[in-house]
């Protein structure tokens, strides 16, 4: 067991997006500095960071000077690059650890964890070439979708097969690259939690918030879920499990898919989850704060829901709300500071507070 | 009326301490940068902002690149020396205005300001020499504080006169400087009203908080205040006075005592206040961004209460106690990030949610 991070100590961040800037902040209020690692320039998280270290993920010496400079790596997104992990987890810990990677980077790795413990998945099935989809069609079923085993996000990398006939063109949408055939879930709604576990061993689970996607990418969550008693102790209990499995330190994004049959797990994120940002104000502990709190080795914060909330994503052109949204006294709004306004770019998000919870 | 400032635009703040900082942090969620000017390196707002310059606040060339950056500029610290203001109003616009610091720089301005306004102050006179004290102990009685007309702050500067004898040894205290003599109020408890007023003449204020002094230094303040409906009442609507005569932009810390006779004002710091901190956990909108908001020249937050709140400052060895106060889940820590521990130095504050509003 390690000691708690004292303050004053400094925290190093991989990824310099959104979610590593609300890191920063969440980790300056208890009293932490942060470095953040990241190639882009004028990141959103380097506006809030004591430094930012701009270098590709693949400079051996930046991520050395990274290292010197930080007591702690967390990161912001799952896809950091194994050999950068080799040179970081020599120097310093680095939270969540290479075992939560390799599980989430990879979604046949990820699906197969789950089914271990005992968890729900869709169907699935491993695709290198053509006979692989023709194989799982036939033992799956129609419709499905054809996914990139690896560096998904927002519906990147994810084509939809309803008829025999798309077989190739979907493979062909793979470029190549190792594939996840997943058989059609018939879900009512789609849930999420957001849970933390610290070095200790504790776990702490936010309420569940429910999602709804447009375009594959997340446009609300609303707080509370959708949920009976049960399924939603359910899926607390579960998300405590796959912590536990992988003796996780950090906090983990949970998605699940709500059936007539119980909860499947549709994926996991080792990261503090688009689908938790209502907790900043729902909250008086946030996720960030919580992701940060496990990091440092602190104990975690109880995360008990004092709003209901509803998050939304503000996406591209969504932007020219922000002065309607300013005058709505029942909104905050969360803005990441992105100089360039792009189509389907998250440019913010507002968290409507909807009462007493 | 000026355009209101478009996200990425960058905010300048006069002084880096942890009002800085939370200032800061509160830009960032509206998508602003922050530049400080701040003389002390490593300072706790240079931790979360953009850029800080670290210069004398004489320093003009700094001044001016200061005010290069900046699209706006406020301060977190009213004693902001007159020739700074000088060469940063010719070039950038200043929330809060000369006016506002004219009268809370100087306590005797101050006095005078608010009983011109209809409202009631400690009855108070100018004091240069000895001769002065004599005759307010004559005119005002006993016991009294005599004060430094300026540059006072959390009991600095202050001096108890219990006694006719006393004259001499407090006049001393002084150092020369021109002072204030007060007369003693009778009041029951201090309560604090946090109000914010933008530039197009809205004003909203924050539920009253109850404040406690220890060794001229605030303890904590617990929302709900003890005040009756019309107290209440009362007080926002005198702080609104206040501010609408001002034409003030931005927030302001009103602090009052509560009589038998009806509210009187303490002192107005035009500035966010360590007596609405509690906000950062009670508001959807905290004291912070509405501050931010007011100078930016967008629609205010309505900064309704949805939480109780017992805000206590941790000053100096407080900090031990930091390691009980993170496992205690109604505690939400705010620390500043500072590296030496001094007594009587605020190093943080927790927020302590003691329910629902």
């Amino acid at each position: 067991m390690t000691e708690p991070l004292k303050t004053g100590a400094t925290i190093g961040i991989l990824g310099g997006g959104q979610l590593g800037r609300m890191l920063s902040v969440a980790a300056s209020r208890l009293g932490f500095k942060t470095c953040i690692f990241e190639p882009g320039e004028d990141c959103p998280a380097s506006h809030v960071a004591n430094r930012h270290i701009c270098a590709p993920y693949e400079d051996a010496d930046a991520l050395r000077s990274f290292a010197d400079a930080c007591d702690v790596i967390t990161f912001e997104f799952e896809n950091i690059p194994t050999s950068a992990l080799d040179i970081l987890e020599k120097l310093r810990p680095v939270h969540p650890d290479r075992k939560a990677l390799r599980v989430s980077q990879d979604r046949l790795v990820e699906k197969a964890f789950l089914n271990d413990l005992g968890l729900t998945t869709a169907p699935y099935a491993a695709v290198d070439e053509l006979e692989d989809i023709t194989q799982a069609m036939e033992e799956i079923g129609l419709p499905a979708i054809l996914k990139t085993r690896r560096f998904g996000y927002d519906g990147k990398g994810q084509v939809r097969i309803t008829d025999p006939k798309d077989a190739q063109s979907a493979l062909a949408e793979l470029n190549g690259a190792p594939g996840i055939y997943e058989g059609f879930v018939d879900f009512s709604h789609e849930v999420s939690v957001i849970a933390a576990r610290n070095a200790a061993g504790d776990v702490s689970a936010f309420d569940p918030g429910q999602n709804v996607h447009e375009d594959g990418i997340l446009r609300t969550t609303t707080t509370p879920a959708r949920l009976s008693a049960s399924q939603r102790s359910d899926a607390v209990l579960l998300a405590a499990k796959i912590l536990n499995k992988l003796d996780y330190v950090g906090v983990m994004g949970v998605e699940l898919f709500v059936t007539a049959g119980g909860l499947i797990v549709n994926e996991i994120a080792p990261r503090v989850h688009n689908s938790g940002h209502w907790t900043q104000n729902g909250c008086t502990v946030d996720q960030f704060e919580q992701h940060i709190r496990a990091v440092a080795g602190w104990p975690l914060g109880d995360g008990k829901r004092h709003s209901n909330v509803v998050m939304e994503n503000l996406i591209g052109d969504d932007m020219d709300r922000v002065p309607e949204l300013a005058r709505d006294g029942a909104c905050a709004l969360h803005l990441y500071g992105k100089a360039d306004v792009k189509p389907g770019r998250k440019m913010g998000h507002v968290n409507r507070v909807t009462g007493p919870a």
